[in-house]
């Protein structure tokens, strides 16, 4: 761990999400590095604006901003270029580009993003769709779904259900348990809108052994048998055939990127936006 | 609408989900300019990069990258320098004033972010949690919550629980309907943790008429009915009152606004990140 101590202030007049994904993104990068992030969100008064320029100044802050009213913009920058402070306009280049390409005006709304419009709804629907279909609960969801996730345990079922949810994406999912009945709905969703899940035996074995320790069991119990991991695999694999549908080994990838593959695989990136 | 069709091109060489949410934003700002979104996700070979980039060349597009690899960086920027495309490098001024500042060499792994290691594997943990303890399905969830999210019918206290399990915390919610029996389990629960959803009593109303009109039921049932709504909301303040926890009214706001409230009220900002 170097001594160096970096600040890096989220200077936003809405939630600051975006900002906070880019410093995040850079932190992971410098896992040896001091890095301390602030935020002063919702900023909506110069007062407020100017006082946490002051503090990130105060500490030599690297500032990412993500502000929308011109003025504020204009403050921001000219602060940073006067005291030399490093300074990242995240909204201006591409707002300024769009505007010189199309001659419209942004509404310069604050959290525009965020605004209450119908995308907004059918986003929260998709998330209690998400919960209310999660392990097989209601196959009848099967049919009303956007995409359909088949796997066996621990192959991230439901965290990429609910990932995929906040997408705007109304996801199903069902556990695959060998020799399990499967629901007949499942046969009358398009083979396009099924996902297959799923995953290396040797890690599935690991993963199940450490579940079965975090309850105090025994590590070596059926539920993490090879055999028997293999044979649900097979199971799995036999049914994705049937269905023709994609398959995906989530072996290696965490969620984000097995929703990116997802989502450019059943071309729905387009779908998947959230304003 | 203005016949003005700009392409925005995402390029990276993991999800693309922070260049995507700063085109979003900038988009949400531009509502009567036709946009359209192209990602070029996941690239790794620099045939992919250079066709990608030609591409977007193409379509005259606004470039916007977030590339780790320090070859990738310099040809995108380097490609749009000569092509005259518009560039936003998302990545590099970050890194490179840690850099500058720490002597540090970035890791350069792409997807950093998203590494498979213990914050993620807690964060997929959150995900199951949230959907364990959705609905007040089991009280022993609140004593290891690190939010608990009470809340009348239609508060958001669902997808809220989900977009806060996402930043990887543990969320338990219940929902309060009159004279319901209040689990024990809650009074032992440090207030400090615990969050009074509530909403103006018009809002829901309006709200809980649509949602019978979705079901095909008549909308002015008990269930829509303000008297009915105003009671409600007297029996949930209360209890927050008795329990001494802070009260948010969501009438306003979407589950990215509230969540970033809870967050800062509750003093969890520093335990949100991804990564």
């Amino acid at each position: 761990m170097t001594k160096t101590n970096i600040y890096i202030y989220i200077i936003s007049d809405s939630v600051g999400e975006t900002a906070a994904k880019i410093a995040q993104a850079s932190i992971a990068q410098y896992l040896n590095v001091n890095i301390t992030l602030v935020r002063r969100t919702f900023i909506t008064e110069k007062d407020e604006l100017l006082r946490a320029l002051k503090d990130a100044d105060d500490h030599d802050a690297i500032v990412i901003h993500t502000l929308t009213s011109d003025q504020f913009v204009h403050i921001a920058n000219e602060y940073c270029g006067e005291h030399n402070l490093f300074c990242m306009d995240l909204m201006s280049p591409i707002m300024n580009e769009i505007y010189r390409r199309s001659g419209e005006q942004p509404s310069r709304v604050a959290g525009a993003l965020h605004s209450l419009n119908q995308n907004y709804f059918n986003r929260i629907n998709a998330m209690e769709f998400a919960v209310k279909y999660d392990d097989g609960k209601d196959p009848k969801g099967f049919l009303e779904a956007d995409i359909v996730l088949l796997g066996v345990s621990r192959t991230s079922k439901t965290p990429l259900s609910l990932f995929l949810a906040n997408k705007n994406l109304k996801v199903a999912n069902l556990p695959l348990v060998p020799q399990a009945h499967i629901p007949k709905q499942l046969w009358e969703v398009d083979p396009k809108k099924i996902v297959g899940l799923t995953n290396d035996p040797i890690i599935l074995n690991k993963i199940r052994q450490e579940r079965m320790k975090a309850y105090g069991l025994d590590p070596n119990t059926s539920y993490s048998n090879l055999d028997k991991i293999q044979e649900e695999l097979e199971f799995a694999n036999d049914l994705y055939r049937q269905l023709g549908c994609i398959v995906i080994n989530v072996a290696d990838l965490s969620i984000e990127e097995t929703a990116a593959i997802i989502l450019k695989e059943l071309k729905l990136e387009d779908r998947s936006y959230y304003a």
